[in-house]
């Protein structure tokens, strides 16, 4: 089973590394762009004997290991 | 328009973050992770007259700035 996660900062919490290229990107001539938030990709190979214990693990994954439940979100697409 | 854009490193160029990642999760007890990778995820707002110079702009953008086309792939959507 392929696992996609994305993890992304909190809407509430400040994203330096975003508001960084955004001045870049404006700099370079792109005005159009706004609310630049950047964050993790992870993608990798699961063996699960079922679809729910691969989703079962994925969330404790996330929340343990992947990501920061403080001030990050996660997301995650399981294709079989 | 939203943007959503994922940077990978091509699948020939070795991933050592992803590496030590996978060998956390094995430690972890989440012995059945392969092939991890590790990238990045952009999002951000685009305002652009047409999808079509979005498309366009977004293509620059990932070619100059989100990415470096020698070791990485990037893939994106375009939301209205």
């Amino acid at each position: 089973m392929k696992v996609k996660v994305i993890v992304t900062t909190k809407a509430n919490v400040l994203d330096p590394q975003g508001a960084a290229v955004e001045r870049a990107m404006h700099s370079m001539g792109y005005e159009g762009v706004e609310h630049m938030r950047i964050g993790k990709y992870m993608e990798f190979e699961l063996s699960a004997a079922t679809e729910a214990e691969a989703k079962e693990q994925v969330e404790r994954m996330c929340k343990v290991l992947l990501s920061n439940p403080v001030v990050e979100d996660y997301r995650y697409e399981l294709e079989a």
